[in-house]
């Protein structure tokens, strides 16, 4: 096992985790490559094959656009998110970077003070980890494990 | 702090946590020696001294008969389990291999999608580690906080 | 990124939440320093540059009095908690010991056995690691996502 390579990618998950229980969203695509993807579905679209998106998108710019938009949309500003992420299992990097599974459990705190579980599942990523100590992601694929898709599911997970 | 051990141990939780919330249950007598011993007890049992168990399999083969078992009352299809696992505290080593101990969440997902705290509790596990990178559970033991027992809790933890 | 650091940090949070965990209150003051600092308080307040705190200990001597107090109180008695925490995420050191910090989700169990979200949030620790592998919290500043603050919160999170 490449200790590094977990502790790195941890990291990575972890800081990304922050921006957006912190509410920077606008620094969200730049944990993201050029060309990166993101994406959420959910675990029976997987288990059944279908290349079905919740969001979807294909690079850094839609993924600004899509921050824009939930600003003007003031969604945000009415709950706040808090993330416990476990440790990456890494598969053997196929070319393109490392591949990570990692689980999450997603609380959301309404501004009433109201805190429920709202969303869990896994992130599976590819990484890319450079020679500087920088690390970013080349695809974010978020799995979540409930079909039943809340309406509020506007911000990144 | 043996840095390798902490990294190795929790990947080892990770994996088999993994495992079970994918469904895929006939991986789960593998994280096991072949005479290796699961349990789960409760908070209370374990303060008051007492030896009960709420599932308890002495060897791989005992485990496999209850994956079976699972499969066959068709249990397990109804429902998700999602594990988010804290960092491992390793005892040092006295005979057998180290001693860890784990906290836990566990979330439950139901076909309709509704999603709740299932179970909290902690892992105390004795892992033997191989020379090659192998890791595998001599003991396993899981001790939920809740004293009010699931009736669905037929699936392992 | 100093790997040692992460691990040593993680595992200080992890024994600190293990011991609130297992009801093992008397030790919680001996993860600080003697003139160690412990406070809690909200993201509203954090975001709006107030120094309110819900919880403040100033010095062990103080956390050990509200030990005191809550054993008196029996207050404890009735309710169990179960921290699942992050990767800690660490700034560099700048003087006093390196800060990090520690997404936290904690799950309370009622002696009845019901169990719930009871508080999410994120440490915000200054740690002090000496040479012979010891680590104990300069400060810690627990920050909590709700701002409906359960009247319950006596015990130290």
């Amino acid at each position: 096992m490449n200790i590094e390579q977990v502790i790195r990618i941890a990291d990575l998950n972890a800081r990304y985790a922050d921006a957006i229980d912190a509410g920077r969203l606008e620094a969200w695509p730049d944990f993201f490559l050029d060309d990166g993807r993101y994406r959420i579905t959910t675990a029976e679209n997987v288990a059944q094959g279908l290349p079905l998106s919740i969001i979807y998108a294909a690079s850094r710019a839609m993924m600004r656009d899509r921050v824009s938009a939930l600003r003007e949309a003031n969604v945000y500003e009415d709950q706040r998110y808090r993330h416990v992420l476990g440790a990456p299992l890494i598969a053997a990097d196929g070319g393109g970077g490392p591949r990570a599974r990692t689980s999450f459990m997603v609380a959301r705190i309404m501004r009433t003070g109201e805190t429920v579980m709202f969303a869990t599942g896994c992130y599976e990523d590819r990484v890319v980890l450079d020679g500087s100590g920088g690390a970013r992601f080349a695809e974010k694929t978020v799995i979540i494990d409930s079909r039943r898709i809340d309406t509020l599911l506007a911000i990144p997970l």
